[in-house]
């Protein structure tokens, strides 16, 4: 059980604002703002480098502590600015070949499916997009059926789309790839910090994730998962100092590790303060944090449903702390607006991306954290009532 | 004239530690330090996404602020997490063909040594190294002959290199550029902030900048400059959904502007608070500031050349506020190590790159800011006296 007082306690915002908007960016605990701030002070005191340098020990505990959050070894977590660009370090270094296909879903986000058109135009290469079950989910048999046709080079497929509260289940989807041997790219932005994210049990090659989503930690920060035996596969599409060795003028050897999709300079502060995030999560318990986040999205999806007026958007099996929905006569920005002046924060989505042939509408989007109360709930849906 | 006092007094550490390792990272003024963590405190207080709309035109400030100090546009400015990763957009964006040649010179940063050999190996481009004139820096004499010969892409050279205080004739390399319609790209990541960078001047086509090193800026913040006649013909090696925009499953538009180098997620408080140091720098005025560093580094260098067994080791007909020199009988880490015991911050530089024939040794670094005094320059020059 988490201890709801003491969760709100570290987060002083709590009771000045609701802020249902955690997946957009979740109010950040005060031990992270305290580990931001503090070695920002430290460098405007003794200097940059020599604030790195002694913080060192805080800088190296950011790969264990990402790393025991979603079962990962410490030499599998590289350090990036934000998910888009470690989904994109991990994707842009597959060696891909004309003819290969890339699987993915309807709901993908939109940066990666201009990253694959991109892949598409200088290599050839296909992209096709799974369709969904009757859940609105990827389907799982469909996905099958499409690996045994062959050619497919990656699966890249979103844990939760960013637009709605639908899980997709990416452990069959990661026993499908590693049968098959296909690579297993995961866009989990939306998932770690809020579901207890094993990449052993989901068996992705990949991972990508954000710092200032569910997982509290600051803006501008990120991190990618690289499994340790594909990382020699993949070689990163810029390399520099760190992450490679020049040998000779016409040579470089790159690192060994996920590592080799780091650069040398980098927010030491918000390394520090995602170390200091994850390791907050997982003394909570993430299995402690998803039963909370998911018990209060259905909490909420139930009210809403029960609102007249306002219609729950979600689709999935299985679902999330985002909940979409929309309300009668009124546009998502109207809606958000309002809420925003009763002290409610929410956002807006633009609905399905083009994948989707069954496109949701554009809706407003509340996502629950779990230092959100009942109390919050009720706020949000009064807010709401006729 | 710059009024010391009352830079040092924005500078509170001036009076704490004797910091000459501003090529590494800088101090920041108080300013900078408290855009900074004054805009954590406000995503801590409202939220991330909803502090960003409230400090919209701090954030949009950066833009022309940037701009201003360099002499181009703001349309013209993309913010990027790092200099590396400036360098790397630009760089990986230019539409290399089989045979294009790249020019270089001795002094490259090794990371772009790297990258260099990256797209030699994937597209079959070949790297040439023009030779140093008399005075260590790249033979200008040289390069007009290399872009005679044809078939020359880009010319990719620092202004400042990394590890002497030598300053590449960026101006003179522009203007044989620009004559033969060749792209020039300069790394002026030790220049921007401590020499008055004036891209019109200097005729580059595109210019990577840090934050942290002379602009006196956060850690894990740069910028890249992109002429706006040649933006279109750029491609970024990785677009995202505010870079471009995905018009059709199979197409995509890219920002007409410099900010297609960019991405949506960011370390907010870092591009605010850097558009707050390039302000900052503007307002002492950068002319200033390059007479000043200049002054400071040239006196240095004079007090260091009249130490017994003190050897300065810089190139170049023109020199900067970095002062690289080797101590006999020490090693450059000994040097640093016991001046950091005495409150005085250098570093160590690693010696030339692999281009470089005649290879520098390893070496102390020593970079002033205006900041500094000559009672500083005392302070070193006193410990290293025999």
């Amino acid at each position: 059980m988490i201890d709801v007082e003491k969760v709100r306690r570290d987060t002083p915002a709590c009771e000045r604002v609701t802020h249902l908007n955690n997946a957009g960016a979740a109010l950040a605990p005060q031990p992270v703002v305290d580990a931001l701030t503090g070695h920002i002070e430290l460098e405007a005191t003794i200097g940059g480098y020599e604030a790195a340098e002694r913080a060192a020990a805080s800088v190296e505990r950011f790969y264990p502590a990402v790393a025991e959050l979603i079962g990962a070894r410490p030499d599998e977590i590289a350090y990036v600015e934000n998910a888009t660009r470690a989904w994109d370090l991990a994707f842009f270094a597959i060696p891909f070949r004309r003819g290969d296909r890339i699987l993915t879903t309807t709901s993908e986000y939109a940066s990666n499916g201009i990253a694959f058109r991109q892949v598409a135009q200088r290599h050839g290469v296909r992209v096709d997009v799974v369709p969904d079950d009757e859940h609105g989910q990827i389907s799982v048999d469909a996905l099958a059926v499409e690996l045994e046709r062959g050619d497919v080079r990656l699966v890249a497929v979103n844990h939760v789309p960013t637009h709605n509260g639908l899980v997709n289940p990416a452990a069959d989807i990661g026993r499908l790839c590693r049968a098959a041997g296909v690579l297993f790219l995961l866009d989990a932005c939306q998932s770690v910090g809020q579901l207890a994210v094993d990449v052993a049990e989901v068996q992705c090659d990949m991972l990508s994730a954000t710092g200032r989503k569910f997982l509290r930690g600051p803006r501008g920060t990120g991190f990618l998962y690289v499994r340790r035996d594909v990382v020699s596969d993949l070689e990163p599409p810029m390399l520099d100092l760190v992450s490679a060795t020049w040998t000779s003028p016409d040579t470089y050897e790159i690192r060994s590790d996920a590592r080799r999709f780091e650069n040398f300079e980098r927010n030491m502060a918000g390394q520090i303060a995602l170390g200091v995030a994850a390791d907050y999560a997982s003394a909570l318990g993430i299995e402690v944090i998803e039963q909370r986040v998911t018990r209060l999205a259905a909490d909420l999806r139930e009210r809403l449903t029960a609102t007249p007026g306002v219609a729950v958007r979600d689709r999935g099996a299985q679902r999330c702390g985002i909940v979409a929905f929309t309300v009668d006569g009124s546009e998502p920005e109207q809606v958000r607006d309002m809420l925003r002046g009763r002290g409610i924060n929410v956002s807006v989505t633009h609905g399905s991306e083009l994948y989707d042939r069954n496109a949701l509408p554009r809706a407003v989007r509340a996502s629950v954290h779990y230092y959100n109360t009942e109390n919050e709930l009720d706020r949000l849906v009064n807010a709401l009532a006729p």
